[in-house]
C-alpha cells in the first residue's frame, strides 16, 4: 500500500455493491461518489446475486433489518466469496438486540467476511454475548476490546476496522491505530457506514485488506478533519465532509494521517 | 418544564427509538443527533419489542407504510406502553387514504400514543372519515381544527400537537400556541416527521407531555428560524437548520419562544 | 409550451406520486418541493391505487426494487393509465441485472408511461437483450443510442429522455437536445432520479409530454449550472442544486437554455 491508492479509487472507478441501511443509502452513495468509485445499492433477492458478480467489493451493512434482506445478504456474500471479491460487513448495531447479534454472527459464518468494520461495542458483542450497547453508538473504546478483537481476527483469519476516538485496525498479528478523526464525526448519522463503504473501495483497488483498512479509516478521518475546521455544525459538517472527500490529494492524506503500528 | 429541556437532552442523549418513513430516516436521524438525543432506527418484526424496551421514548410514523411494518409499529407500542415509555404517533398523509387513516386510528386504539402529532389536515381525518388532505400537506389550518383536536384528547387522553403556521398544542383543557417558525420549513421535506421526533427527546426527558410537546415545536420553529435567517433557499436552509438545532442555548429558546396559552 | 410551464408549477403545486427507490426518496422530494411542486411517497399495495388516482404525475422508479415493490408499481400505473395521468419511467441499472430489464419490460407494456426517461445504457437495454451498463452508471452517451431510442419512441409511441453531457428527447419524429448541466452532476447520487422526478412535474402541467421533457431537462441542467458555478465539491453542490431549483425564474430557464432541434 502506499499514497496511490486514492487514485487507483478515481482512476478506476470501482463498482461497489451495496446492502446497506435505509438510514444512509443516500449518503454512503454519494460519499463513494465523491471518493470516486461508482456505488451500486441493490438489495432484491432476485438480482443481489448478478449485481454482486459485477462488483469489485460487497458492502453488508445490517443497521435496518428485516427477514429478506438477510437473505439477500447471505446469497450475495456467497457469490462474492466465491469469486474472490472482498467482503466488508458492518455489525451495526450488535449487542443491542439478540436479533442483530444472531444475524451478525451467521453473515460471518456463511459471508466470510474479508473486513468487519464496527464500534468498540459492536466488536465486543460478537465475542462476548451478553454484551450491551446504547442503540447503535458504542458504550466502550477500541482499545478496551483490543484483546477481543485480535482474537475474533484470529479465529476468522479476517481484518478487524474498529472505529473509536483512535480507530484500531487488526489484522492477524498485526495491528495499526489511526488517530484522524473529529468528535463532530459522532454528531452525524452514518458516519461510520461511510467508513465501512470507503473500506470497501480501498478494497477493491487494493491487495491488503489491512493495508487497505487503515488507509481507508485515515482517509474518512481526514476528510472529517478538513470539514470540521470550516463547519458550524453537523449540517455544514456533512456538506463539508463530501467536499472534501472529493478534493483530497493523495499528499494530503500522507501529510496528515496519524497512522502507527498499535 | 423550564429551560432546563434541552439541556437535560444533551446531557443525558436519550435513546429514541424510531419506526419512521424512508423519506425522512437520515434527517431525522440527524435532527435527533444534532439536539443531543441519540437515535436508532429499527423496524424488523424480529427486533422491534427488544429496540422498544431499550429506549426512552418511541416514534411512529407512517408516512411509508407497508403491511409489515404495521405489524412492527404495534408491537414496539404494546411494549412501549407497558413500560410507560412515551410514543409519539405522526400519521403522516392520513385522510388521503383509507388505508393511512384505517392504520392510524388502529395504532390509536392499541399503541395508546402519549402523543399525536400531525398537520390539520391529518388530525381532522382522525375524527371525520371522509376528510380530505392533499397527498401528505395540510388543506387546514390548526385553528380550523381545535374543537376536533380538543374532542380528540379528552376522548384519548392523550396531547395533540399541530403544525402550522402558528402550531396548536391540546392537552385536555390546556391549550398553547406556538407562533415560531418560517414558511421555508414547508418548502423541505420531512420538517414535520423531524418536529415529531423532536418530540419524542423532549417527552424522554420531561414528566408533562403537554409542556414538552410545546417545547419541542417552539425548539424547531425557533431553529427554522435561525435558519431562514441565513439560508439561500431550502437546500441551505436544510444544512443550517441542523447546525441551529446543535448550536441553540437554552437562552435562546427563552428569548424568542412565541408560546401563549391559546 | 412556453416559458410559463415553471411558473404553472409553482402557481398550482401538482401531487407528484412517486414510487421511488430508497437512496433518492429525500432528495427527489425536495427537489419536487423546492421546484414547487408537492410531492408524495407512497408505495403500499394497499394504497398506491387510491394515492395515484389523486396525483397529477406518477413517477416510477426501479433503483432499488423487491417483489412487493414491483406489484405497487403496476397496480399504480394501471390506475394513472386508465385516468389519462402521465406515468413516468426511469429504469434505473436496467441492463445491469436481468431482473431490472425485465422489470422494467414489463412495466412498459402493462403502465404503457408517457415518458421514459434513462441513462444512454439503460435505454439501450430496453431495445437489446444482452445488453451492458456499469451497475447504475452509463457507459454510452445518447447519441450512441439515438436509433434505438427513435425505434422504441415509435413502436410504443411514447417520449424518451435519454440523459447524459447532451440529453436527447425523442417524441416518434421529433427530435431535441439539451445541452444543459455539469459534470458535476454525475458525482452526486439521484440526479438522474431527480430528473425524472422533475419531468413527473412539467408533465402534470403541460399537453405535451415532449415539450414538458425538454424543459424538464433544461431546468434541471441550467439548476445544475448554477449551483456548480458557486459549489466547492459534490457536497455543497447539493445544497445549491435546491436553492437554484428554488430560485430559478422562467427568465433564467429561457436565457440559459440550450435546447436544439436535433
Amino acid at each position: 500500500m502506499n499514497a496511490t491508492e486514492l487514485s487507483k479509487i478515481r482512476a478506476e472507478g470501482p463498482l461497489i455493491h451495496n446492502i446497506t441501511n435505509y438510514v444512509v443509502m443516500n449518503t454512503t452513495a454519494n460519499a463513494l461518489l465523491a471518493l470516486g468509485a461508482s456505488p451500486v445499492m441493490a438489495h432484491a433477492v432476485d438480482e443481489v446475486e448478478a449485481m454482486a458478480g459485477l462488483a469489485r467489493a460487497l458492502v453488508i451493512n445490517i443497521g435496518t433489518l428485516s427477514a429478506a434482506w438477510v437473505d439477500a445478504m447471505h446469497k450475495a456474500a456467497r457469490v462474492a466469496s466465491e469469486r474472490g471479491i472482498p467482503v466488508v460487513l458492518d455489525p451495526v448495531g450488535c449487542g443491542a438486540t439478540a436479533y442483530r447479534t444472531d444475524t451478525a454472527l451467521s453473515l460471518i459464518r456463511t459471508a466470510r467476511p474479508t473486513l468487519i468494520r464496527g464500534n468498540a461495542s459492536e466488536i465486543r458483542a460478537l465475542v462476548r454475548s451478553g454484551s450491551a450497547t446504547k442503540g447503535v453508538d458504542s458504550v466502550h473504546t477500541p482499545d478496551q476490546v483490543r484483546d477481543d478483537a485480535v482474537a475474533l481476527s484470529r479465529s476468522l483469519g479476517c481484518t478487524l476496522s474498529i472505529s473509536g476516538p483512535v480507530d484500531l485496525i487488526v489484522g492477524g498479528d498485526r495491528v495499526a491505530s489511526v488517530a484522524n478523526g473529529h468528535p463532530m464525526m459522532a454528531r452525524v448519522t452514518g458516519m461510520g457506514c461511510t467508513a465501512s463503504a470507503v473500506s470497501g473501495a480501498f478494497l477493491a483497488v487494493s491487495d491488503s485488506p489491512f493495508d487497505a483498512a487503515v488507509e481507508a479509516m485515515a482517509t474518512v478521518g481526514i476528510a472529517g478533519e478538513l470539514a470540521a475546521e470550516i463547519a458550524h455544525g453537523p449540517g455544514s459538517f456533512q456538506m463539508h465532509f463530501l467536499d472534501a472527500l472529493a478534493r483530497l490529494e493523495d499528499s494530503d492524506i500522507a501529510r496528515r494521517r496519524k497512522v502507527a503500528a498499535a
